[in-house]
């Protein structure tokens, strides 16, 4: 049975979104300041200081929503979502990521399992392995954490997986779809900083959005997502994107940071000054060229820096 | 057979490239200016003054090189390029445009012909004949004139061409493709702004690049390819690229233009104030933020602005 765009939407587009963790966000405390933007979740706010925006909390409350929804469509005489996840060698890393997504799909009431192959698998193998799960009517969604072992083609693997299953969205077809403004399955942490905005209810219409970083799985889809037309069957963010990267001098980033209502900093902690510390302000004034290039606190790599009207929200949570 | 990589470039890559007509392009001469900029075409400089660059001599040395090209293939062995141009109804637009087409292609030595259909064809009836154009191996090129009748997606005849054969590079998988930096078909458009700043060897690595315009066909392939990896299976221009559109204020893009090294107007004319004279200048020096908006002399709604060390390169050619 074909699971609709729904249900994959359910699976894919929310399930990675439910792992935030101990998330917290900042933005320079205004008293009276805009609460339309701290819609659904709590805040608290310091004079003078910064407005922490928890993640965790905004997980929670996508977490509760995916569970209604799940039980709703269950409720229709569907089948519970199924997901599989393929999983090759030992990394530690995708072995804890695999658990924590295995996790959070039980916790909304979507079934999963683990196809765990040993880190020698052929390609063919993996490919074969995709093939069947495509076929299974009762598997819904598939997943494959990356990295693959470097025998391994991970473009050819992801390409491998049915379009509709496509968890990730990392299928050619999701993404020229999303670059197309159709409905698609979207990458977990673009689909992420998409919610992040619309639930905090920044405004992007019109406004200047830099993107540091232009990864294909995080950065190009954000972009993506956030220039593109508000009235298209995938609505976008209608914002003015600059794409910024490695090679953006310095002193241009910070030109664009300033001149940025939004900063979403898509970049790895390799290329960028990290700093555990929320960013330092004054007045609730911040200085974004700075900030936005070293408040970077997650291993992910992935904050969102938000500055209407002058001030800066800064979301840091996991996502 | 199938047609490999280079075929298809010389088909769909370079074909529409062919086309430019009329061309001319200024930029405000300046005594003993870098000369690197006028590789393999004509220009003529006016001392405090535009400089021309002739697209209509950048097209007739691209047609060379094509032909060049065509020939050598068939030498190998290989079946002359045959073109499939497949237009519907009666649109006199439609009609000139093939018309081109064909002519551009067979001043190349690549075989064409036109699949006529009524204005009421169906959409089943348009994806029986692109089956027919996909399998049969002596078509290594099939192109869909669009606009298409209303009652047909375009969308859906667009990726019933093989995406080998796909001239155009319309189909969503060649547009994934290209997203993802791999090799692919990529809309001529685009290829042609590429083909201008390569030729005319303006950088673009680090540079500030403004493309106003987000259209699917044009825009968003031309920022792809700009602030991409110059290091990607599909090299980019590693730039940093600011996407504006209609909702770009007009303070904002006034801004982002003075910032921009590189300003590509992809903007249809309906959107832009338009003006058939070059952009005034004075001392050499261009005001980038006014001239932008207004330079769009071209039906096509296409002209590029270069504007490295402060200067104005403007291309005006139709391509």
């Amino acid at each position: 049975m074909a699971v609709p765009a729904r249900g994959f939407y359910l699976l894919g587009d929310r399930v990675s979104r439910m792992l935030a963790q101990g998330g917290s966000a900042v933005l320079p405390g205004v008293p009276g300041a805009d609460r339309r933007v701290f819609r659904g979740f709590r805040s608290s706010g310091v004079r003078h200081d910064a407005i922490i925006i928890s993640g965790t909390e905004m997980a929670r409350q996508i977490q509760k929503e995916i569970q209604r929804g799940v039980e709703s469509w269950i409720s229709l005489g569907n089948r519970r979502p199924h997901l599989s996840i393929i999983l090759v060698g030992d990394n530690p890393a995708s072995h804890t990521y695999v658990r924590k997504k295995i996790r959070a799909a039980s916790a909304v009431g979507i079934c999963s399992e683990i196809v765990l192959k040993p880190k020698d698998v052929s390609q063919e193998e993996l490919l074969d392995v995709t093939d069947q799960l495509n076929m299974d009517p009762s598997v819904s969604g598939i997943l494959v954490q990356l990295p693959l072992p470097d025998h391994v083609d991970e473009r050819t693997v992801c390409n491998g997986i049915a379009p509709e299953k496509d968890v990730d969205g990392f299928h050619i077809i999701n993404i020229g779809r999303l670059c197309l403004d159709q409905h698609s399955l979207i990458p977990a942490t673009a689909s992420a900083v998409w919610e992040i905005i619309k639930r905090t209810g920044i405004e992007t219409f019109g406004k200047n959005v830099v993107v540091a970083g232009r990864s294909k799985n995080v950065g190009m889809p954000i972009a993506m997502l956030l220039h593109t037309d508000g009235e298209h069957e995938r609505p976008g963010g209608d914002a003015t994107v600059t794409i910024a990267h490695r090679y953006t001098p310095k002193e241009q980033l910070k030109i664009h940071t300033q001149l940025a209502d939004v900063i979403i900093v898509a970049a790895g902690m390799q290329n960028v000054k990290m700093s555990k510390s929320p960013p330092k302000h004054s007045g609730g004034r911040v200085k974004m060229a700075t900030k936005s290039l070293i408040f970077l606190p997650l291993k992910s790599g992935l904050s969102v820096l938000l500055n209407p009207s002058g001030f800066c929200h800064c979301f840091t949570g996991r996502i």
